[in-house]
């Protein structure tokens, strides 16, 4: 990795006029925000941040920032095994498992407040209170894996702002660990809330320690794609033993959620024979691939109290899979697709009865009227567990911008009450995103979830589209461009028709053109109806004054 | 203009395996659509075409098809005014105008059945009367202006496909008119069902005879900016005679629909004064200063019956304004806002006493949760008139992604009942879209109407997506490719990871590889079902040929 593709992610670039800064909370809490300086006298508008600690050696890892809280909890050191193998001596960390109820939901259930849910409270602007009983509930989960004390505690839940994840990661016929590093570094700095490794590449196990090392954000995996490498990727050969013995690597690494692909069940797999697109989810078909090879209930499903013991112990969240999710418009909210939702609201109950946090994934492909279905289904059958689902896209007839497709149905089912929107990239159905791919899926999904927070009424959500909309009417173009999304891409695309320096004070756009600008216009209209006012109310003044001192004294000037 | 350029534009270069096909109706009557061929033995798909006659030479115009449908119509020939001055002789045409009720509002309330109407049902695959009757009671409306020969009939209403605009135009400080013809060809191209030419430079007339005559859609223009123009840009100095002129002059050209802003009323201006982004339509704005100047009621209001004479001589359609739709997430479903609304349903039933064709302009700026209260306001207002909206934005913080926030309030109030979508290019508050940020707009809005159309159930919908779904589950790369809504992008991200020709008759993607493919499992899948059905069902016949000779019958086989 050369210092000029670092260059690139650095946040003062993608940020003009930003600054990181630390909103400070108890036991010496430093949590991040991003701060937009405003001209003509407007404050400063502090926004989510996602970016992480700037400066970073991505040799050495980030700061540890949780270490100190972790252990204050009941764990002991591991013996390092296979988690530290591979990559550069400076990502090497101690490991350590839980000796006691350790997870955030445990504690949270206690009516114990950890610095997580603190340092959560002060980045949602949310009461530390509400964290805690939203976590107890099961209606949110902080993603935290001890082993992770890098990352900054974000939560994934309903009352909360809606999260994205971004997947990344290499496959056999594509790209590198460098570039796969680069891919977080990017997705988290545009708002990126968690990242999913999906690599299947032979370097697996090296990949993960860069990423989770170099991750501000909680990193998830799919655990069954490691294992089937182990067994040369014949799905039949999977076993148990393999899979148990992966889920403790990455665990003991700092996986901070797992998705586990327990709902495929035997009985599950004829219902999609007749489907247009099958089964889509990987997880999910080298599933059904065994299940039917061994004529055996999946594994994931019959072992699923040993799976939770585990993640238990290291405080790794589920998100049970979606394996039998639509594929296609023509397969939305089949049986298959609600049969395995059922089953995972059954194996939710099993994961809280071990203090283990769990959320839900979601399709897929559906059409914008029964995407609501989705939601009050998973509500009902799952617990009010968070639900996390990939898109929906609303048609399949539109491949290299299925970022838009999917930013629809994300939108709509954020509104409704989905608590993490995982993005889709233009190159879904295509090939592995790239660099702009990442950034174009991240900023669809950042719009698809902050205009559900709008929806949902997040109490610091309109201020910024007010900000950017005031700055937009005052003609304060600088302002406009840094409050965007994206300031450089707003900033060069204004200048491709208006280059000059003076056209960022200017008073109109190259979009009408001076004369004809309605905000212009629009002004002088305030400014009319203002002296309007000032003349109706100097004359009710008079019309008044006149009552009072008698109407019968009035006598008219001539 | 260019060979190289209008390269470009070729239908064959954009649609690979596509051809056009004209279906035949009655009296001679040729419908376009594009055909896509497929491998597999699949049929080929036939999808709606916007893309207009091939290989017209601009100079000279497109066909004036429907001019025989037109000539027997109660019409006389005009003087050749101002609607033939300028541009090159090849683009001169004959002028009429009516001579008594020949709109398409007039022939459906009288039970006639116009070319146009056969012509829209071959195309919607809607029964001749559905659309007849549509029109009759208000529901839809065909522009097609009697001094438009030259377009393919099409129909806005919500029992019918969810159409597209695209603007264009150029403005003092940017573009040729060669760019706008160029950006009509391609919006076409693309999709766009109708386009607005929103130019305000000096050449205003010119630029829009260019458009008219090599326009297969209906035109749709903002007079208003012209009139403005004759007045040297001064709003004060508008008056009804150079508002009138201009009507005439652009009904004679033969623009299709005409935005009109007569709802913009003077009592409702001040309400607008409180906002954080006071008025946002340009023809809104310029009302609203002249009102204010004169203190006078809006003379498109007040005039509003002499507009809807002179538009019915030339069966002009209405488009009617919304001055006052928000243009911040701040300003949605405000008093302002409403109040035109109401207006514009006031002046719905005006225009239909006179057999004048009629929509409503609908936002804007509008979070989710307030989209459907605009939807059912219009319904029960304005009298089920067709709704056509901007978008409407979900969120104002995107600038430079304005075609992603707009497109997932489009989708919605497209589901919801909106009859044509107003798209919104990446350049949206920041510049003049240039030739792809037309494509992206177009783009993104066959994205949302499509998706509105599937989720309302339209017939000829879910067939395109049951098609690409089924080649991509079948690996028919090609067939995924040519049947997506961009196949050059689809095809060139495709080839990014994996170039090679073999790469597009093979059984996975760059997404997984070879080992890890979910489609190629799960047709293994597919295979295994159907030995597991014939094995139970082998067993079942064997089941009951036992019971059938009688149990007692059985002896086992040592």
């Amino acid at each position: 990795m050369t210092d000029t593709t670092m260059h690139d992610h650095r946040f003062e670039t993608a940020y003009p006029n930003s600054r990181k800064v630390y909103v400070d909370g108890p036991h010496g809490l430093r949590v991040p925000m991003r701060e937009i300086s405003l001209s003509g006298g407007e404050p400063p508008l502090r926004v989510y941040d996602t970016s992480g600690p700037p400066g970073a050696d991505v040799h050495q890892g980030l700061d540890p920032l949780r270490q100190p809280w972790i252990l204050e909890r009941p764990v002991e050191s591991v013996e390092s095994g296979p988690a530290n193998a591979g990559g550069p001596v400076g990502l090497r960390r101690p490991v350590y498992r839980g000796t006691g109820p350790l997870t955030q939901l445990a504690y949270a259930r206690r009516g114990e407040t950890t610095p997580e849910m603190e340092f959560i409270a002060l980045r949602e602007g949310i009461e530390t209170e509400v964290v805690r009983i939203e976590v107890a509930k099961g209606r949110a989960i902080i993603p935290a894996n001890i082993n992770h004390p890098e990352l900054e505690p974000m939560i994934i839940g309903r009352a909360f702002h809606v999260k994205i994840n971004a997947n990344i990661g290499n496959s056999i016929v594509s790209s590198s660990i460098e570039e796969e590093v680069e891919k977080l570094r990017w997705a988290t700095l545009w708002g990126a809330d968690t990242v999913m490794d999906l690599s299947t590449g032979a370097q697996i196990h090296e990949t993960r320690q860069w990423i989770i090392r170099n991750s501000p954000v909680p990193i998830g995996t799919v655990p069954i794609y490691q294992a089937l490498e182990k067994v040369g990727g014949v799905a039949e050969d999977l076993t148990w033993e393999v899979y148990r013995e992966t889920l403790i690597e990455q665990a003991e690494q700092g996986v901070d959620y797992f998705t586990v692909h327990a709902g495929v069940l035997l009985r599950y797999i004829p219902l999609t024979a007749q489907r247009v697109t099958g089964i889509v989810s990987r997880g999910g078909s080298i599933m059904a691939k065994w299940c039917l090879a061994h004529h055996q209930e999946n594994f994931l499903y019959t072992r699923f109290a040993e799976i939770c013991e585990i993640m238990a112990a290291y405080d790794v969240s589920f998100s049970l899979g979606d394996g039998l999710r639509p594929g296609s418009i023509a397969d939305a909210n089949d049986e298959a697709q609600f049969a395995e939702l059922k089953t995972q609201g059954e194996l939710n109950r099993i994961a809280w009865d071990q203090d283990v946090q769990v959320m839900n994934e979601g399709p897929g492909h559906i059409p914008m009227h029964l995407i609501k279905e989705n939601m009050e289904k998973q509500l009902e059958w799952c617990g009010e567990a968070p639900f996390y689902t990939l898109g929906p896209l609303t048609t399949d007839i539109a491949p290299g911008y299925d970022h838009i497709t999917s930013a629809i149905g994300a939108a709509m089912i954020g509104w409704y009450g989905t608590a993490m929107l995982c993005y889709v990239t233009p190159k879904e159905h295509l090939g592995l995103p790239n660099r702009d791919d990442v950034k174009a899926g991240v900023i669809a999904y950042r719009i698809a979830a902050h205009a559900a927070d709008l929806a949902k009424g997040h109490p610091r959500a309109q201020a910024w589209d007010d900000a950017i909309s005031k700055a937009r009417f005052e003609f304060r173009w600088q302002d406009q461009f840094n409050l965007s999304l994206d300031p450089v891409t707003a900033l060069a695309y204004h200048d491709e028709t208006l280059p000059a320096e003076g056209a960022k004070v200017a008073h109109f756009c190259s979009m009408c053109g001076p004369k004809f600008c309605s905000m212009k216009i629009s002004q002088d209209v305030r400014e009319y109806a203002a002296a309007e006012r000032e003349r109706t109310q100097g004359l009710q003044d008079k019309a008044e004054e006149f009552r009072k001192v008698g109407s019968e004294l009035y006598v008219p000037v001539p």
